[in-house]
């Protein structure tokens, strides 16, 4: 092959110059003054964060009105930006980190955890394969270690445990349950063909989060063949081992393939557990893959007295909990442990030409784009690393536990007022709660509800959301935000009773 | 429903004190001492950056050797951290940071990128739905189009073009491949009837990236029905129409159905340029959802002198790239844009009670959760908001010709020694070569590249990778790293000359 010509089309002939501080793309010293400029922005924030209303009060479409249409031409300082960030970014951002945030799952920041996400973005290294940053891949490994001796998990799935299992961080739940499922989907139609796809079936109980039903509607699995179990009253709304053993066999009779279950510790509407070790009894005579999501309670784990939740996990396939939800590491950190790391490989791995290198092909190291969808990866271990150091296992569990037992008083609360009840028990740092059909009269119990979480979250000074199981609409305290204390609790209750108060026409 | 009993055996009755600065998760002040260490640490880290390997030179599994096997149960000290991130974690990095960093594509950080990836980890909001954040959907909205109009995409992607379409930041290309799939998967299977899945056909040339084949496999496409349309010297390796076509032809005629084809802007082995507009025209007669691809090269669209590479792109259906590889954005930010978003939120949209609000009842508003695999999301938006503002386009592109202009000098180093031989044309600011033939007598020319390189990386003082084009083994010289300047390029190039002088034997 020859010299090729440069093609002169291509070629830009203008001047430029760099040579202002916003002229070069990563000075050292640039990067120090804006940095400590930024450290203290945060930190302020921080300090004043209370000030802000919890849910941003803003009318959608707010920002298009305080923004320019286009891109500056010329650079602008910094000092300005964080001008902007406060004066039009922060009316309109729902505050997750503020002591009253109590909504949705918590998404929990901490020092370290931040600190992780400034280091990796510093480094801003990608770990795709060990060879292109081997630090990342094996720090990965270690930690995944770690953490899952922390939650006791069988040694099946980790990787000092000697049977080949092993972990990986990806960016969220769903990333996790669509690798699981495309690794069981490939695993099985090798070995069944693949003409029968059409067959494979897979289950999860009508309160498995939605992201679930998604992941499958991805792979390529037919939504027809997704089993959703209806859940009851009468188990607490867990999934019901007979129900899933009835829905099986009744499968298998009518020519379908069991593929794949998701089985739920602390589902997302009431943190209810599903009874795992009755659920893998059953599936493991079928050959099943059982995904475990804990993404929200995984993180009670590493306190002893939550991990009896977990008795049966060593007859499942996968495990995922989200660290960024209840573990302090910041979005986004997904920890995903598996048995069979090679059914993910199987499924998941490329060997391009242009990544190939001696370490991959000794077929001995751990090249973690194969475990994930994505090929490029961010540094996440540091962070997970920098969190689990930080505090050390002592004070983890200690923020866990304070988290539960604030939600138990939170729950006393609730109880020692008639007017209210608890609709849901409380697993975890979750109460789900209500008034009462007994204090409302004729009013309808639902509407009463819906209209005094909207009446609270419009203030501004607390921020729940809801949940509507089994008929009932509920609404959902969940404490983790890293700066709650005691006395945010007390002062959330009393805005409850306050709204209550005035709904309900009491003086 | 009755108020429930607390389940009194998840009790805690322990003791704990919360009372150190280890022991509070975000404690203002004390994340202002620690950020401003980090800070320091991370400036430190650039200053000194040259000092280490650039690929590193550690065996694998060394770092299973320095750390311990389980997380410490006390808190550890910052500043003992940082040092073990110095002793133990930077010599298994590879330093991609580094000036003298030209693997692979560059995956690009900045004083912005780094600041925006901080501010979006301080705030930690998750804006999965407008409501949960109105300003992380608004302002990636709002960003998407001022980068839009950047590289002069046509009205019809962008939110303020009339026409419904609008752009999303997601993490990777593989996620950007993914989603457009499914969407039309989706769309197509609505027309066709869903039993039609099997006979939906994708395209693509043998020189498109490797995570369109892993998307397609995950999205469950049978891999029998993707077409790898073989690329030659006469087209420099970019797809050609003609052979397009004849595939297409031919696939109708066997009663398939054509659904996707992915074309690339710069591809990953010798940055080629497929025909975007002679492709659009056979796509869109029949139909075909057309992905255009360009991860690397999509940064260099903004200078006007490179935008000629997008025409076609009005007939093309979705457009990612990467700002965090050529745009100075950090891991992660891809920018996707889609003509037709309802097209994605018809396959990846779910409602689910738990998430409902009044914005979103109103159909009117952007739920990004529903424009990507994954529920949750970081506020990356940020980031860029931050990389456009604190350089302006004026200084971005003035980056971006840099680059090219040390590429431009690079080749002509290389052209003028006639050893060397430049193997592919230069589309940006990545150079493909060799050691030729002609200087080889009766050596193998591939084996010999391929030792050159190895020898080269082995030392450490550069880092380039490879590609196998055409049975031509090639060294890709890739230009963007964040501190790169002119004397790295004449270092790197005379690192280059003396490996090959010794493995040639020349004094």
């Amino acid at each position: 092959m020859g010299t090729m010509k440069i093609n002169p089309e291509h070629e830009f002939d203008g001047q430029f110059s760099i040579n202002t501080s916003s002229s070069r793309l990563l000075d050292p010293e640039e990067f120090r003054r804006q940095g400590h400029m930024m450290v203290d922005f945060l930190a302020d924030y921080f300090q004043n964060i209370e000030k802000y209303p919890v849910r941003s009060q803003v009318e959608p479409g707010y920002l298009k009105k305080l923004l320019p249409d286009s891109a500056p031409y010329k650079p602008e300082p910094i000092a300005k930006i964080l001008e902007d960030v406060e004066r039009d970014i922060f009316p309109g951002l729902t505050h997750w980190q503020s002591p009253n945030f109590f909504a949705y799952f918590p998404c929990t920041s901490s020092t370290a955890g931040i600190l992780g996400e400034m280091l990796s973005a510093g480094l801003n290294v990608v770990g795709f394969s060990l060879i292109a940053s081997p630090a990342a891949t094996e720090l990965e490994s270690i930690v995944m270690d770690w953490l899952g001796k922390m939650i006791s998990l069988p040694k099946t799935y980790l990787f000092s445990g000697g049977h080949g299992g092993g972990g990986v961080i990806q960016g969220t739940t769903c990333e996790a349950m669509l690798c699981t499922i495309v690794a069981a989907r490939e695993q099985m139609l090798e070995k069944v063909g693949r003409e029968k796809v059409d067959k494979l079936v897979v289950y999860a109980s009508d309160q498995t989060h939605f992201s679930f039903e998604k992941a499958v509607k991805i792979s390529g699995i037919k939504l027809e063949n997704f089993r959703v179990i209806p859940t009851t009253k009468d188990t607490e709304f867990a999934l019901d081992p007979k129900s899933l053993s009835r829905t099986i066999e009744q499968d298998i009779k009518s020519g379908f393939i069991p593929l794949f279950m998701c089985a739920t510790i602390g589902t997302t509407s009431t943190t209810v557990v599903d009874p795992l070790k009755l659920l893998c009894e059953i599936t493991k005579d079928y050959g099943i893959w059982v995904h475990v999501d804990a993404a929200y309670a995984g993180g009670a784990c590493i306190c002893p007295e939550f991990q009896h939740f977990l008795d049966g996990i060593e007859n499942a396939n996968s495990f995922s909990f989200n660290a960024h939800k209840w573990l302090f590491s910041n979005l986004d950190c997904c920890c995903l442990w598996v048995k069979d790391p090679s059914a993910l490989t199987n499924a998941l791995s490329t060997r391009p030409e242009c990544l190939r290198n001696k370490a991959t092909d000794t077929k001995q190291v751990v090249d973690y784009k194969d475990w994930q969808l994505s090929l490029s990866r961010r540094f996440r271990a540091l962070k997970l690393w920098l969190v689990l150091r930080s505090y050390g296992i002592d004070n983890l569990r200690n923020f866990i536990r304070s988290h539960v037992k604030m939600a138990k008083h939170f729950e006393q609360l609730v109880s020692m007022d008639e007017r209210f009840e608890i609709v849901a028990p409380r697993n975890f740092s979750m109460v789900c709660f209500r008034v009462s059909p007994l204090a409302l009269g004729n009013k309808q119990v639902n509407k009463f509800n819906m209209e005094l979480l909207e009446s609270i979250n419009s203030c501004g000074n607390i921020h729940m959301t809801h949940a509507l199981v089994g008929g009932v609409y509920m609404i959902r305290f969940a404490i983790a935000a890293p700066l709650t204390e005691y006395k945010h609790i007390d002062m959330a209750w009393e805005v409850i009773c306050n709204h209550a108060n005035a709904m309900l026409d009491v003086n």
